[in-house]
C-alpha cells in the first residue's frame, strides 16, 4: 500500500478573512500537489520521490510560503530552508538560510546523496548550489508585490512575522510531505520561506533532522509546521518517533500527545502531519486550521484548511 | 547535591603519538575547566553558569577545538558552532558558522537569553554579535602554526578533517559540559571549531539542540562529541532523554544504549556525557578515548583521555 499527506503551513487565515477565490486557489494547489506525490507512488517510485515532488510543487505556487512564495527578510532578501530525510537507512539532507534556489527541497536532496554532510549553511552551502549547478531564479521570479507591502510594513513596525499574514494573525509558513511507499519505505520533507523581516539569520525548526523533519522506518515519518523556536526546544518530529518506539504509542496518540500536551506545555502552537508503515496518517495541529491533504491506497482523502 | 561532566572531544591521539608533555597540557586544562565549574556550583550559582564557564575555559585554550584552538576552513578562516540549553524551561540558544568570536559559548547564551529565537547563523548572527557587542578577537588570536599546517595540508589532499590530528586518524574537536546545580536544575553547552578545510557551510550537531547538546530536568543533561552528521541522524542528545522518560532506562543504560547499538548502527563514532538529577554521571564513547573530567558532591572524581 501507499500514502501521502501534505501540508502548507499552520494557522491559516480567519475564515471571515478567507474569500471564496482565495480558498479555491490554495485547496487546487493542495490537490494537484497531492496527485502528483499519489502518480509517483501508484508507479512504484520511492516515497522519496513523492516527497520531493509534492513540496516543489507547493514550493513552485506563490500561495505557500516556500520556494517561490517566499517572505522577504529584514534586508529584503528570501532566505530559504529545507530538509529531507528517508526511513531506510535514515539519511538526511538539509540546506538553511539558501537564496535565489528554484526548489530548496531538491537541494537539500542533493546534499542528502551528493555529500558525506547532512546540513550545509548560508554563502557556504550557496557555493555548493553553484558547483552542483542547482536550479536557480532571479529575484523578480521571487518577487511579489503582497509580500513587497508587507515587508515593508514590518520594517516599519519593527516586527518579524513568521509568514504574509496580518500582524496580529499566526501563521507559520512552511510545506511538507510524508509518504509511505509501495516497497514499505517512508520519507519526510519540509520547506519553508522564513519569517517577513528575519534578522540575523534566525533558523527555525523546518531544515532541523529530529525537530522539523524525521523518518524512520521503524516508527513514522514526520513533517512539521508551527512557531519553530518550540519545535526546536521540543525536538518535536523525533518525540512522536520516540512516543512510538519506546512507549508503544499510535501514530495519532503520539502526534496528539506532542501537539496538544508537551509542545502547549512549553508554549508553541502548530502543527504536523506524519504516516507510519501500515499507512496510517496523522494530521495533527493545535492551531485554527493547517493546509493539509492526503490520501493513500485504501481509498482514505482529505482536502482542507480548517478544523 | 551537585555534579559537573565535561569533555574535551571523543577519538583522541593514539597513545604514542601522545608525550607526556602534552598529556599533562591536556590533563592541566580539563583539570582547570572541571575546577572552575565545581566551584561555581559550590557557590550555589546555575547550572548554567557551571556549563558555560567550564566551556569558556576550554574554548580559551589552543588545545582543543573551539573558540581560540579553532581549525581553519578551507577558505583559511575560523568557523565556529555552539550551543547552550537549561532543564527547567527547556530554553535554548545556540550559533552556526560564526567568525572571530571569543567565546561562541557566550553568545549562545545570549541568543537564548536575549532574543525569542533559538538557533541563529553566519553573516545574520555576526550582525546580531556587533549589536550586541559579544567579545570579539582578532584573526591572529585564532592563528595556530599547526593549524595552519594541517589546514595547508588538507587544501593538498582536498580532504576534510575533523580536527587538527593526522588524517588516517580520527578525533572529534567539540568541546561540553553538563552540570546539575544545588537547586536541582540541569544544563548542557556544546562548542566547536568545526573541521579542517571545511567547505560549503558544513553545520555538524554541535549547535543542534536535540542532537548535540539537550537538557531537561525529567530526565538529564547531555552534551555529544562525534562524527556530527551520524549525531544529526540519530538525533543523539534526544535520544538518551527519551529512553529515560519513554522506556525508564538509567541515565547510563540510555548512554550505552544510543553510543554502543543506535549509533554504531547507522555507522557513528563518538561519545557523549552526561548528568541526571539524581547527580549520576555517564561518560560513553566508542572511540579509542575522550578527553573528559568530572566530579561531583558525594566525592566522585574523574579526569581521564583514554579507556
Amino acid at each position: 500500500m501507499y500514502s501521502i499527506a501534505i501540508h502548507g503551513g499552520a494557522g491559516t487565515l480567519t475564515r471571515n478573512q478567507m474569500s471564496p477565490e482565495k480558498e479555491q486557489a490554495y485547496l487546487s494547489t493542495l490537490k494537484e500537489s497531492v496527485d502528483k506525490a499519489t502518480l509517483v507512488l501508484k508507479e512504484g517510485k520511492s516515497a522519496l520521490d513523492a516527497v520531493e515532488a509534492a513540496v516543489r510543487i507547493l514550493e513552485d505556487s506563490p500561495l505557500f510560503n516556500a520556494g517561490k512564495g517566499s517572505v522577504f527578510t529584514h534586508t529584503g532578501k528570501h532566505e530559504m530552508d529545507a530538509s529531507i530525510m528517508e526511513g531506510q537507512y535514515k539519511m538526511a539532507g538539509a540546506v538553511a538560510g539558501v537564496h535565489g534556489i528554484k526548489n530548496p527541497i531538491s537541494m537539500a536532496r542533493r546534499v542528502m546523496e551528493g555529500t558525506e554532510h547532512v546540513l550545509l549553511s548560508g554563502e557556504g552551502a550557496m557555493q555548493f548550489a553553484i558547483d552542483q549547478n542547482i536550479a536557480m531564479e532571479s529575484e523578480e521570479y521571487f518577487y511579489d508585490e503582497l509580500r513587497y507591502k508587507q515587508w515593508q510594513a514590518a520594517l516599519k513596525t519593527g516586527s518579524m512575522q513568521l509568514d504574509h499574514t496580518p500582524l496580529d494573525e499566526k501563521k507559520f509558513g512552511t510545506v511538507g510531505a510524508v509518504a509511505l511507499d509501495l516497497h514499505g519505505n517512508l520519507a519526510a520533507a519540509t520547506s519553508t520561506g522564513g519569517m517577513t523581516n528575519k534578522q540575523f539569520g534566525r533558523v527555525g525548526d523546518t531544515p532541523i533532522i529530529g525537530s522539523g523533519t524525521y523518518a524512520n522506518n521503524a516508527t513514522c515519518a514526520i513533517s512539521c509546521t508551527g512557531s519553530g523556536e518550540f519545535f526546536l526546544r521540543g525536538v518535536v518530529a523525533y518525540d512522536v518517533s520516540c512516543l512510538m518506539e519506546y512507549k508503544g504509542l499510535s501514530l495519532q496518540s503520539a502526534c496528539e500527545k506532542v501537539i496538544h500536551e508537551r509542545l502547549l506545555s512549553i508554549g508553541g502552537d502548530g502543527g504536523l502531519i506524519g504516516v507510519d508503515l501500515q499507512g496510517n496518517i496523522s494530521m495533527t495541529f493545535n492551531t485554527e486550521g493547517m493546509y493539509r491533504a492526503a490520501r493513500n491506497s485504501q481509498g482514505f482523502e482529505s482536502l482542507a484548511i480548517y478544523k
